[in-house]
Order: structure tokens, then C-alpha cells, then sequence
């Protein structure tokens, strides 16, 4: 049976990248069902590349093909990768910190570095700027497809070798919770830490509970207030900020129809600190 | 033969939400084929989500399953639905009102709750706050691929129990055809409103004739001019205003290549109203 | 063996229009592969249709079936045509200029006029203005399913009566290379241009080398410097300019990891010139 091929990208869908990323996999394989992650990555944002695969891979059944192309370093020396993870998926990608959530949670257990020879659009010619559709959506496609094997991607990495983003840690100090906003819920501008659910458990926070919250940006507080630990949005009030446990069993910060991100100008990264305590 | 499944949602396109669901479908059965009607109904706007389904539907094969999720509602004690249309399409969505067009129209014969015990995605943990995920995706798929029955989503509901929203209707009065700016034309900035054509045979309006049209704001006038009743754009000079039979056979008022919901700010609901006279 | 069908429009994916499109390819045949090249096109921008054509399509397998609608003559007398390329490929589209590029570049080895009185969508009704769906996706869902042959689209055109847009040739004068900016890589804001890399083998450039850059708007200078013909961004410093060979083998401009077209407020079109010179 063909596998799933799913395509991550900085790209955007309003000129025609995506779709020729497409047609070269469709003409690979025309029974292969290809999907879309997202392509609305922000330009070069590796880490939220790396995060969305994270949010989305389990969901989707053992042996699904991923290609995530956030490539700021195309025509460098970066390598280009093909993995298997602890899950059962491959992952297609440059080897610029794409996987830095995956080895974390599900873990790398085998990594080949792709042979161009062999795994490179024929006729793909002169261009050194498009490897998304000449490198990583052909070869994804013929993994998917049954064409290659996982190891004629090519000679075989130490999974440690591999490039990963630096992470910080969330905590407990003194009684409080300490961690970082990880990323944005983007639609509804909700704030997503990188503190698992259980912390609250440890210390000892049951729903329904009043917590102060206080969000730091280079250590600078731009936020402090107190607000309702919710089972879900219809907790409380519109307009009322909440804490909750978002849909990958993480803590989160939101206001009930409205935007937390735009209401206090937050974004996302390790410089943007949050802190929760009873 | 399998069934088509069409997602639909306030998610964005721009993370992994949209990508979970397809994951999650595509895990219940490889074979089946996943289509998005749309994931950019503004944030909570269940009028929009309604509208969206009754202007598609029909143009899907009979036992399509539709899954739509504008769920401001999500951890309350809402109930989560899937109905069967007098068309033969089915609907898996929340029970808040996402129902309100396709009632009047194709009219819903038959309903269900759904029965979390079984249709909910396995190990969808603690989270109360993804039921496009782990309920709503997960029963659709099953629905469409014949791993359960109609009978199966849960036990049987009065469809005349089903949330709608309010409803304002067209009418013909001292000779003026009047009703409401029901919805945008987006990508064009053409007014839709809730007026069938048929009015205007009623008073006798021809194609080619010159009408008076008003547009209000809760009583307020905001527009107050004449243009032709016009067969198509082709029909006035660019930048000229027209009248015409949008594509789901309702009156509709546009700018010829301008954007007349910009050109005088307007918006759309039942405090939107739109009047015309010969 | 079933033809992929791709759709292009400029009807954005926030309302109900794309999907009822897929619908009605959909019903045609369930088992029909249906992609999305990308409804992001401009309102009305013929031009930049004309050009996704173009970018995309020699990546898709030879037998796919193209519907592209970029339509602002809908309702006019402009013809609906289907035609097929010198590559294999049909597209069904407007007779509007869309086909500016193939035709230039793949050729059009034969035309059809759609008749309507089999080619259109049984009951669409008092609509004149979505032929999107009612005639040109049916077209072309019927052609790729195999339900119609290419002849059955309708009566012979001669290909050279086809309207095509006015293009610019790029050229070669006292040393210098001139061109136009072509179109825009939209999301990272790189000026493509119209001159094919083989013009600098012709006037001797290598990579690594520097060049003048003046770009012109009306024949009014808005940019002139200097900057190095890279083999890809790699080859430069974030936030340094450089000319470079695109995916499609002509020539650009970019600021590595900046917006160039942001930078400078450029457009493009055939009164934005550009000069290259060693």
C-alpha cells in the first residue's frame, strides 16, 4: 500500500512553488495521495517548522513520508536528510534544525544523507534555489511510493550528527512554574508554553483554581495578572483571560474570544518568559 | 465506494490544526478522499460557517460527508451532531446554530448525538479544547469510509431541536424588494444579499433596466444611488456599480473590477439592510 | 489511467467558490486526483495566471488537465476554449490571454471552443457569472476522467487565433543585458525577470563576479548599485543583495533573507525595466 505524503514549507500558496513540488511527486507516483501540512510557515522560521511537525505527525499513520523544506541555507554546504523516527515516520528535510521536536519527543532512530546522484529531478539543470521540488519533494515522493527504499536515500548518519536548535527547559523553582512561549495558536492569537500539563499536577493545581501569570520579554515583565485555571474556553466569560491545557497536553494562555498575543504585543521564542503561580 | 469527506473550519491554514484533522482521517482509512471546503470562516462566526455549507453542498455527490467546526462553544455542554440533509449529504459539527442555512433549504431529516464512548479518537487524552480533531474529524472519516453506519454516530435527536440562528427574511413591499447584505463575496468585495431572483420577476424588473438602490445600517443610509440590472459584469464599464444573479441565484451588488464592500465600508447581517426599487 | 485535474483561480480559499468547484469535478468522477495549482492569483491579473501556467506545468505529468480561471470578460463574448500543448497537457480556460506563456514557450498544438449545450454543468441555472464551475471545471473534470476526448470539448479553433497578452523580449545591447521584472517571488519578495541565464553566458558573466543593477519604473531610475552574481543565496551575507539564476533558469534579483520588491517598493510589469551590466 502507498504511503501518505505530507509537504511542509515557508513557501505560501500564492504562486506556483507548491504546485510544482507537487507535480513532481504526483508524476513520480500518480496514486500517491499528497497532503499539505502547512506552507504558511513564516520565511526561514526553522523552529516553527520543527514545531508544527511535532503538533501534527502522530496524528497521521505510521509510515507517512514528511517533507519540510525551511531552507534559509539552500545551495550551502547544509546536508539534505531522510529519517525515521522512533514513531515510524520519515521525515525528508534540510539538516538545519527541522528536527529539533521530533528527536526530543519521538527520537531519530536511523538518518541517511540524500544522494543526489540518484535522488535528484532529472532535468532539474542550473538551479541551485529549489531544492523543495528538484531534491526533497522527488525523493520524498519516490520513498512514499514505494520507488526507493528508505536506504537508497543514500549513505547512512549518525542520527546524533544531526543539527538541532537550542531549547530551554521548563521548570519548577520555588514553587512556580517556569517556562517559555513556545509558539502561537496563530488564529486565535493564544499564547502556547512548552510546560506539559503535568507540572500543574506536581505542584499541585486543580481546575477551576486562580493563578498568577506573568510573561517576561528579555526579562522586561509585560504581563501580570490573575487568572482561572479552565477545563476549555467555555469556562469562563468573553473577553476573560484563562489558562488551559492546549491540544497537545500543554499549558496555554488565551483570552475567551479574543487575542492574548495582539491584546500585549507577544510573540514567541526563548526570550519570552512565562511564569505561573498559585 | 467510498465516500468524499469536506473539512471545514475557523482554524487557518497557518499551523498543524487543519493538518491533525487530515492525519486523523487519513488514519482511519488510507483510501479515503479528504477535501477542504474552507478553514478561513472568521474566527467564531458560525453565520459564515452556515453559509459556506448551503453555497457548496449541493454541488457534492449525494453521501458526501461534510465536517464543519466553528466552535466557540468547545468544552460546554453543546452537543456535537451529525445530521442527514433532504439532499443525502451528511454534516458532523457541533450543535450551535452551523445548521441554520442548510435547514431552510435541503432541510435536515434526520439527526443524531454523537456518542463520544466510541466516537472519539483513541487516546485523545486530556485536552478539551480540539474537538475538530478528536471528535468531529475522527466520526466523519469513520462515517465516510463505512466504518460505522448514520445509526452508529449516536443516538437519535428531533431535528427540530437542532440550534438556529435568527433569521431575517426578503419581502416585497409598496413595490421596493427588500432584504439584508447576508454575506461577502470575499476575494471581490461583491454584496450577496438574501433576495432570490425571483423577486425581481415579481415586480417585473428586466434585465438591462436602471433601479434605485438603497443599503442601510442599523436604519441609517449609507448608500443611496442608481445602476443597471446587469446579466454579467461584461455588461457596465470597469469601475461601473451593477446589480446582478450571483451564483447561487440571489440578487447581488458589485462594483465591475472594484471592491464595493471597500469602496463604502459595509459589512453584513441582519442590521445590513438592502433595498431596491425600479 | 486517470488524469490528475489542477484548478487555478484568482477566487482566494476564503469562501465557498474552490469547493464547489471540487464538488463538481468531484462529482464527475470520484475517483478523480484533483489539485490545486493556486487561487491566489490577483484579481483579474491575466498576466500573473498566464505566468503560473507556465511555471508549474512542464512538472506535471504529460496528460494532465489544467482548468484556469482568471475571468473579468465572464458573461461577455470572450470564447471558452480548450486547448492542448506542444508538451501534452490541456488546459481549459478563458480565451482571455492566459495562455501567453505556453504558448510562447510549449506551444499549442491544438484549440477547441467548449460547447456549452454539452459542456456545461446540467442545471447551473440563471447564473452568468461562475462558469469557473459551471462550464470550466465540468470541462475539465469530464476530459480528465476520460468521460469526453479532447474533441468532444467542441468545434476546431485555429491556435493562432487565440489573444495573447503583449510580452516584452528581453535583449542584448552595447553589452548590457535588459529585461523586465517579469513577476514577483511572492513570499520572499525576489524580482524575477524575463532573461533567460544564457544571455549572461552570451555576454561572459561567471558567478562570483560584480554587477551594475539599474532598475527602472516609466524610464525613472528607482535603484542602481552594485552586487554579486551568486550561485545561490549561500553565497552572500544576510541582508546582502545579489543577482541570481531562479528555479526557472532566467535571471533575479533578492536581498538574502530580505524582501527586495518590499525594500525598494518595486512592482512588475512591462514598464519596470531592468539592466545588467559587468
Amino acid at each position: 500500500m502507498l504511503r501518505a505524503l505530507v509537504l511542509q514549507s515557508d513557501f505560501g500558496i500564492s504562486d506556483g512553488a507548491v504546485s510544482a513540488m507537487h507535480g513532481v511527486a504526483n508524476s513520480v507516483d500518480q496514486q500517491l495521495s499528497i497532503y499539505d501540512l502547512t506552507h504558511d510557515i513564516p520565511p526561514y522560521n526553522i523552529w516553527e517548522g520543527s514545531y508544527r511537525l511535532w503538533q501534527t505527525m502522530s496524528y497521521w499513520k505510521e509510515g507517512t513520508v514528511f517533507v519540510s523544506v525551511v531552507d534559509p541555507g539552500v545551495g550551502s554546504t547544509r546536508r539534505s536528510i531522510g529519517v525515521q523516527t522512533g514513531s515510524g515516520h520519515y521525515i525528508i528535510t534540510p539538516d538545519n534544525g527541522t528536527l529539533t521536536h521530533i528527536k526530543r519527543t519521538e527520537g531519530i532512530v536511523a538518518a541517511r544523507e540524500i544522494d543526489e546522484r540518484t535522488n535528484r529531478l532529472p532535468r532539474s539543470g542550473e538551479s541551485y534555489t529549489f531544492h523543495g521540488r528538484d531534491v526533497y519533494a522527488y525523493t520524498g515522493a519516490r520513498l512514499a511510493s514505494g520507488a526507493i527504499t528508505f536506504k537508497e536515500v543514500g549513505p547512512e548518519l549518525d542520527p546524533d550528527s544531526l543539527e538541532q536548535l537550542p531549547v530551554k527547559e521548563p521548570e519548577i523553582r520555588n514553587g512556580k512554574v517556569l517556562g517559555i512561549i513556545d509558539i502561537l495558536d496563530i488564529r486565535f492569537g493564544n499564547l502556547w508554553t512548552n510546560i506539559p500539563r503535568d507540572f500543574f499536577n506536581q505542584i499541585g493545581v486543580q481546575y477551576g483554581e486562580t493563578l498568577k501569570v506573568r510573561i517576561l520579554h528579555n526579562s522586561q515583565e509585560v504581563y501580570h495578572n490573575s487568572m482561572t485555571f479552565g477545563r476549555s474556553f467555555a469556562d469562563t466569560h468573553k473577553g476573560e483571560p484563562l489558562v488551559y491545557v492546549n491540544s497537545l497536553d500543554n499549558l496555554a494562555v488565551a483570552i475567551n474570544q479574543g487575542s492574548f498575543a495582539k491584546a500585549y504585543n507577544i510573540r514567541t521564542g526563548s526570550n519570552w518568559d512565562v511564569q505561573f503561580e498559585k
